[in-house]
């Protein structure tokens, strides 16, 4: 078994009504592999970098079992930069600056090493290239997951569409499930959305916690209440990742265990969100982890058979 | 043992994006009674009603186990009069008029058959006659919980504040809790609220649920997602009369049952949205709101405890 996780691998500016941060490592593949990491390897990373991408970052991950033999090296090209400035509600953000540069020539090729993976991840990248992964595979995946944002909801929606009916679940949050499906309600939104493809949809409520949607059942996962959010920034990729590392640790694609995976990725992204970029996931172990899981339990569990 | 519950007893005008009613029964302790009656009798109202409420809804609530001793009827006045127009969002509304009319001479006084409660509620009235129903309890009740609103905040802090210190509960949704302590994380508002007397907050999220805080625990209740939400009015009433309704039925004040009384008030809340005014509160069997709350199990539950 393995997990392919697609995406970009960049450079961000972050800066938040707190603090700043000149360049940090980011990208949706990269937030994604760290998080998933910590459930399951190998992973197998398809992503482009120039040749100012740290090769020490590269060390770290393959450290952490994640293969980049998919990750395209631009020697005289430069990383994806993004630049962000969050609002004093860390809920919204402006872009600042997006530097496409060699994220323009991504042309993803699966290594004939990746063949065969059992899992898919199609991390937050422009739906044509996600459909080009796909097309590449010459055994489809047990499971392929879909993240994606507004913008290509703005500029791509007939391809987003597409990939929509090939993939086994979508995970957007509760803005981006309002926009694709035009309806307010997300149970409504939900019953549009699953339409179109995925059997499984979660619907991300950023502090409100998530909504996990198959067939006729709804599960609710808390978040975990925080006293402040220090940088929002690859909270959503630490999510999908801690999401379907969870699934391809266990193999298991029931909905139960699917809801302990929505778990698995509220963990993650916790942490996330408590350091600039994905700094918190690389220092946490595998004990801390399962320590926020049993607080995510704590959080919500409740008595209520005899009234 | 019984339970006192304070507050207004009315007529509401209500127009939604999708419906309209022109004249229907509402008031904090109106939604309030109907909904722990459920749990509990007999519950012992204190209101004031001008000659033009109607007998038949006296008796019904006779009929339920709620004495009216405590209700002023003053034959030749108006009961309070409110309407309302809800926004799009269903979470946002304009009050139309608000006609005080009886309440402007609102002076609750104890009757001696309510001396003794052991559970008294607070429904959503002016401060200062909250105060002053507490103050003429001979034996302080074992747990006090208070509700109020924004606009209280506004015009009657002081006194509000005041009160604050002399309950043990307090239930406000997340808006007002941001309003009350300055704070926009919940985390920070529950401490600063906590510190200015209710050892128990439970904040309200609307469709994403409520937050309990007591000591340095939390638990994180999760909202029926709904189709479509009829009509708001009374939601959170009927929250706070599930709530301590299902207390003053147990006697329990443990944090575990704390935790239950929660979402036995979400149920009772998401019964209330589904028709006009308290029509549905009226409608439903205890073994309907059993149904819900084994919902509110299944929504929430999950296993991940291996991993």
């Amino acid at each position: 078994m393995s997990l392919i996780i697609v995406g970009t691998m960049a450079f961000d500016a972050l800066e938040t009504p707190f603090a700043k941060i000149d360049r940090v490592v980011g990208g949706s593949a990269t937030y994604a592999a760290y998080s998933a990491s910590y459930s399951y390897a190998p992973i197998k990373q398809i992503s482009i970098v120039g040749g100012d991408f740290p090769q020490e970052e590269m060390e770290e991950l393959a450290g952490r079992g994640v293969t980049c033999e998919g990750v395209e090296i631009v020697k005289d090209g430069k990383s994806f930069f993004w630049s962000g400035k969050y609002h004093m509600d860390m809920n919204t953000r402006d872009s600042l600056v997006t530097d496409l540069n060699v994220l323009e020539q991504f042309n993803p090729v699966i290594p004939d090493s990746y063949q065969g993976a059992e899992f898919l991840l199609l991390g937050n990248v422009m739906p044509s290239l996600q459909k080009q992964v796909i097309s590449q595979l010459k055994k489809r995946p047990r499971l392929i997951v879909m993240d994606t944002m507004n913008f290509w909801m703005d500029i791509a929606m007939d391809d987003l569409k597409e990939v929509l009916t090939m993939v086994d679940a979508l995970v957007i949050n509760d803005s981006e499930a309002r926009q694709l499906s035009g309806e307010y309600s997300l149970v409504k939104a939900a019953k549009v959305i699953r339409a179109m493809g995925p059997r499984y949809l979660v619907i991300k409520k950023g502090e409100h916690g998530a909504l996990l949607f198959y067939e006729d059942k709804v599960f609710s996962a808390p978040a975990l209440p925080l006293e402040e959010v220090f940088d929002p920034t690859g909270a959503g990729d630490s999510f999908v990742g801690g999401f379907i590392g969870h699934l391809a640790k266990s193999g298991d694609l029931s909905f139960e265990n699917m809801k302990t995976a929505v778990i698995v990725g509220s963990a993650m992204a916790s942490f996330c969100v408590e350091k600039f970029g994905p700094i918190r996931l690389k220092e946490i172990s595998r004990e801390d982890v399962n320590s926020r899981i049993a607080r995510f339990t704590d959080l919500s569990k409740f008595q209520a058979s005899v009234l």
